[in-house]
């Protein structure tokens, strides 16, 4: 059936409840974008920075950077906060920056995916950007279905995700989700873009009223996601939360045991759902990851940005969080350390795990 | 596996090889891009137009007009030729528009999918705009697998089609294609884009060399463009093409002799994957259509732009161009219409087209 076809249309208006409850909010404007995660970024700057907007980006790893680089693209000056990569910026920070002048957005990263770091004081920041007139604009890419995104609570004026990381969906849709105020400032001109330009998408995803083609939907996508969506709301966010937090707390000491290190270093500012890690020393990264691919069949993010060939990052996104996984992943790479001579025991991740496990159990 | 792994990258190399053919083409820069069909033209306008800059586009159904405004979004001057919708424009026109000034480009649509309305004549406007120093860019989307697209013959600097069209594969994603002199105009400066930038896209789809992760690629929709070429290739282009033909040459007198009258006056310029008709006198259209759907499971499109509840649109593209399809088709529009007394002989459509069957074969 057609991307235009009433019941079709029921199944677009699923996606968009399901997608307020994930976002956990009210947002009329909750749509997926016809495009991997990086075009929901594309759409929120092509429809809400206007050309001599001066935006505060937060820049502590790869996807800081891509903001300011699409921001400039598109005419806006960009104030960068930057940061040691690793960290996450603290409301002070935001605080003096807002200080120098007047800004029409500040834009962050909630869960930076090259470095594992995880933005905390959320509703803080929200709050400080709202003092100072700006908009609060969110990256929650590798947050949304993983861990807590509030959009309502923390005062986010717009955001996106993707559908490949904690929402388990093949990629290739980028679930955005606007406020009233943000919907005001896009009305107020026309998007310098048209394939995302939301005046014309929104009357396409036209809740209850009359639907009006713009482009043809990924329709095979989009139920994808719906079904990904059904099975987040199966499990119930807060035992999907609590599952990513439990077998993340299991696999930090694992790792720690077999000699990896965290980028990140401040342990409740890492992520519950990727792990980039420093190797123990002596070994060649991407020779070790190909090995355990092939061997046991689990793959292995590289670091990306300036951890490209230093680090790893390991996914434990979705339906790959599980307690299986972290057995199965620490006793590969304990395998394969033995046989590099790095350790002697190939088992000392895998129980280091095992006593979390049993401690959370009792 | 990921959107990084060797092995999905032998995939990815494939499909780009299969482009080429679909396209008749040698250009290096054949790849899909990770959006809906109007990507494809979002990303030749960010890519190639530059702002002040003179483009003349060819007006003659919706898809033309979509061109128009996004090529003044990105702050470029229009210049349009604006035809009457269901013909197309005459290689003495496009001259005439060259004569009036320097142009930087000139964009049309190769086949008008709101009229059904089949460019002719592309090689002598490809050689037109040359010798006046435009560059040449087609909307191929309802063309690419379905009809003939010769990029190079033609002197095409860029195009751009759909996967849901003449392909058979489901929306998601845009095959484009640039020659070298496209590429260098994007390589001069910095795309006005982040998503659909080309020059780092192209880092991705990089042959036979290290590949630079861009944005994570919809990987599902590569698999399932990859099996579409497949099948293309499989069939051939000569006797697809000539499939395409043979059924649009016996679905028409079909429809004629049921009373609907062709937005497309001249026969010569109709395609044959789209059929937009006026309905015979007497008709609700909406209503129509919904029991044709409902009573006999075959989808018609309604009427697009200036259109709308005026006329069909009726699809006979890549897998679902067959004899026996039109001869469904046929059938059930005969049926309803003698219910609704506009005819007393069901089956004067399937019979009209039968004619044509057994001449063709004979």
């Amino acid at each position: 059936i057609g991307h235009l076809d009433s019941e079709f249309i029921k199944i677009m208006d699923e996606a968009q409840a399901m997608l307020r409850m994930l976002y956990q909010t009210e947002n009329r404007m909750t749509i997926p974008i016809s495009g991997t995660g990086s075009s929901g970024m594309e759409t929120l700057v092509a429809n809400l920075i206007n050309p001599q907007d001066k935006v505060i980006v937060v820049k502590n790893g790869v996807f800081g950077g891509r903001i300011a680089d699409t921001v400039s693209r598109f005419g806006a000056e960009v104030i960068s906060i930057d940061l040691e990569w690793g960290t996450v910026v603290t409301p002070e920070q935001i605080r003096k920056a807002f200080s120098r002048n007047r800004y029409h957005a500040l834009f962050l990263v909630q869960a930076e995916t090259s470095t594992g770091a995880h933005q905390q004081h959320m509703r803080e920041i929200g709050e400080i950007v709202h003092q100072n007139g700006a908009l609060f604009l969110v990256d929650a890419v590798t947050s949304l279905g993983g861990t807590e995104v509030k959009i309502d609570e923390w005062g986010i004026d717009a955001a996106y995700s993707g559908t490949q990381k904690c929402l388990s969906v093949p990629p290739g849709l980028s679930p955005i989700t606007l406020n009233e105020k943000a919907m005001q400032k896009l009305r107020a001109r026309k998007a310098r873009s048209w394939y995302f330009d939301l005046g014309m998408i929104e009357q396409y995803w036209n809740e209850g009223n009359q639907r009006k083609y713009h482009h043809t939907a990924p329709i095979n996508m989009i139920y994808a996601l719906h079904e990904g969506l059904r099975l987040v709301l199966q499990e119930g966010l807060h035992a999907r939360f609590q599952r990513h937090r439990r077998n993340a707390a299991a696999l930090q000491p694992g790792l720690e045991a077999l000699g990896f290190t965290y980028l990140v270093k401040k342990q409740n500012e890492r992520l519950p759902m990727l792990h980039a890690v420093y190797l123990p020393d002596g070994l060649e990264e991407g020779k070790l990851r190909q090995n355990i691919r092939a061997r046991y069949n689990i793959e292995i993010g590289g670091g990306l940005g300036e951890f490209s060939g230093k680090a790893w990052r390991i996914g434990l996104m979705g339906h790959s969080s599980t307690k299986d996984k972290v057995g199965r992943l620490l006793n590969s790479i304990g395998e394969e350390l033995k046989k590099h001579g790095i350790i002697d025991d190939a088992t000392i991740g895998f129980q280091a795990a095992q006593t979390i496990y049993q401690n959370s159990e009792s």
